[in-house]
């Protein structure tokens, strides 16, 4: 290979930005991201998944590069697919290109599109894989690798809760706990996600619209699907129930059913309220906890969360934090399940 | 000023870094950190204020930089004192040695001990104040300014916590919550703390010994004063009366008594249990909050915190992150009140 490996690394850097600028709009496609080198090393081309039915990213990259792609380098997060669905297989446009080199950082473990090392390989093209593997198995490819290793969908827990664990102060008033900057991340979170998860309790007490919104107040041009959980009627004046996106309601208490009816999403979005929480935690179905924490106590006896089915600590839910940042006076605390 | 603004400021940080290493050893004097540059700004002489008694910072690096001193800059966390205590002032020391300039961060608030800057200037010495003065206020010197102004000790609560705000398991259990390093954390606060306290509920479910630990599990050099706050009785065999360490019963459910008592000390150490914290935070006589979170959930109804005195969400308790650090698996969540 003539390209450096620090070049490498670079463009796998530049394409995973590209991936994840188009998370969140790519769905049933995973959000790849790629870029192609030059004979020298120069970046000529570049681009991410676009929208169902639209180009995969190797295809975005390599129309940008045009001749310059002949002898180059293809850098792609995902290994390229060899497989005709709505477009033809990335490895035809690969081979037709011309490139000389093809650097991946993960795998395709779906079995009908997966085979296009193999294949560019018996072409002569020179193969590489792994390269920050664990970036973007950790980052913008982690719901849909979830998606295509369990079969159900990727599931985030978003809660917002004072320093002290509550979620509301002791007479139920919980307007505003966390800050508008955190408010207007969690709309951004909205607008990326497949669909948005509450129980009947939510709605019947805070009457939510559950929709993505701009720093406007507009709605974003994407918005998830809207799923209600429980038993009981929902008002038909309900915000849910409104025009602004699609609404499903699920009757049932069964965490395990709820995901099932979102088998053909990747990426939901659980917002509780703690008795939903509490059963999707006891179930093991949430595989990342989101919490927006506000530099505030509140003490009383609202909580976040109340029974997540551990009776003693040696039976506590062990997780681990995998990122924190500040958004505005909060911190935003990021868990994954307990690797180790 | 011969030596360039760059220096001055490393110079400041060397100060603030020598303060560091003192903290909790100089009572009651304040932990202060001294640099002498040279003429051509080179570091030849740094200390910080050695335990009570002994010689103040300024003297220490004075000794240091010898001969060098003359004509060179002395760079000072505090304002030099102008005070004859157990030693002479700091300024005679400075004059003596013959420094061209002298700056320091933060101005001496201690009428008696104040004015070195003024009896500086006229003795024809360029004094600069306010290099990295946010950084000493808020850093080494908080608890000791903190002193000066309220005549209080400082008061550092500190509680270990899972994400979900519990202290305990829903039977109790506690043992442990937070990791071995932040124990080991712990330990060291400890060891740089005036006084530890507790309720007399901590000692009788946990008999804590409240002892500053090393990692090897023997006793640190200096241990803090154990407080035992409450009007129930204290078995003669708890842990808190043996010998590591001197103890004080204080017998009354009023925070401003507890610190009353303590009031010829600086940084104490509040370790709950919730009862103790609830009745400190209640009467706004915490300083400073951290919170060892564990990647943990535990749910059920023993919670870190309970009665803070927060009605309604208008009336929460607001306060600001001032640091967040990762202590092993755990997070280290530093807050001080909200000045906004
Ligand atoms: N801090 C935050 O981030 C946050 C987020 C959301 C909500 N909240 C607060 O949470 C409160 C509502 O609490 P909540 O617990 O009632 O809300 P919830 O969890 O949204 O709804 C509870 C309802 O979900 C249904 N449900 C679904 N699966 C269940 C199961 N396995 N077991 C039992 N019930 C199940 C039941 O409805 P049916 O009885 O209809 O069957 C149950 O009454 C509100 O005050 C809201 O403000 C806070
Ligand atoms: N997670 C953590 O970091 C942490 C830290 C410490 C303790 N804990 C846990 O907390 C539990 C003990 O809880 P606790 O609340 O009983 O402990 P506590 O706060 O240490 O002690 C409570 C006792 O303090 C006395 N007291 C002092 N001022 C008071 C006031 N203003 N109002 C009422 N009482 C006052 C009372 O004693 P009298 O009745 O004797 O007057 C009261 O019973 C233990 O299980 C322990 O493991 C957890």
């Amino acid at each position: 290979m003539s390209v450096e490996e620090p070049g490498i690394e670079a463009a796998m850097r530049l394409a995973i930005e590209h991936s994840r600028q188009v998370k969140g709009s790519t769905y049933p496609n995973p959000p790849v991201g790629a870029v192609i080198l030059d004979r020298d090393g120069q970046v000529v081309g570049a681009g991410g998944t676009a929208p169902a039915g639209g180009d995969h990213a190797e295809v975005l990259a390599l129309r940008r590069a045009g001749r310059l792609a002949a002898g180059g380098v293809a850098v792609v997060t995902l290994e390229p697919c060899n497989h005709h669905g709505k477009t033809p297989p990335c490895v035809d446009a690969l081979l037709e290109a011309g490139v000389a080199t093809v650097v991946y950082a993960v795998s395709d473990p779906n079995k009908i599109a997966a085979g296009g090392a193999d294949r560019l390989s018996e072409a002569g093209v020179q193969v590489r894989s792994g390269v920050l593997r664990d970036e973007v198995v950790a980052g913008p490819l982690r719901e849909w690798l979830h998606k295509q290793r369990t079969g159900r969908p990727h599931v985030t827990w978003k809660y917002a809760s004072s320093v002290d664990g509550r979620s509301a102060a002791a007479d139920g008033s919980s307007q505003w706990i966390s800050s508008e900057a955190s408010r207007l991340d969690l709309h951004r979170r909205r607008a990326v996600s497949d669909a948005i998860i509450v129980g009947t309790g939510t709605v019947l007490a805070d009457d939510p619209a559950l929709t993505a919104r701009l720093p406007d107040g507009s709605l974003a041009d994407k918005q998830p699907l809207r799923i209600v959980v429980g038993k009981r009627e929902i008002h038909s004046e309900a915000k849910v129930l409104n025009d602004d996106s699609r609404t499903m309601v699920i009757r049932t208490h069964d965490p395990a059913e709820v995901l099932q009816a979102l088998a053909d999403r990747t990426d939901v979005l659980l917002e509780g309220g703690p008795t939903l929480a509490g059963a999707f935690l006891r179930a093991g179905l949430i595989d990342r906890i989101l919490v927006y924490v506000a530099p505030i106590l509140l003490g009383g006896p609202i909580t976040a969360v109340d029974d997540v089915g551990v009776p003693t600590i040696a039976k506590a839910l062990r997780w681990q934090f995998d990122g924190t940042d500040r958004i505005g006076p909060d911190l935003l605390l990021s868990l994954v399940p307990n690797s180790g």
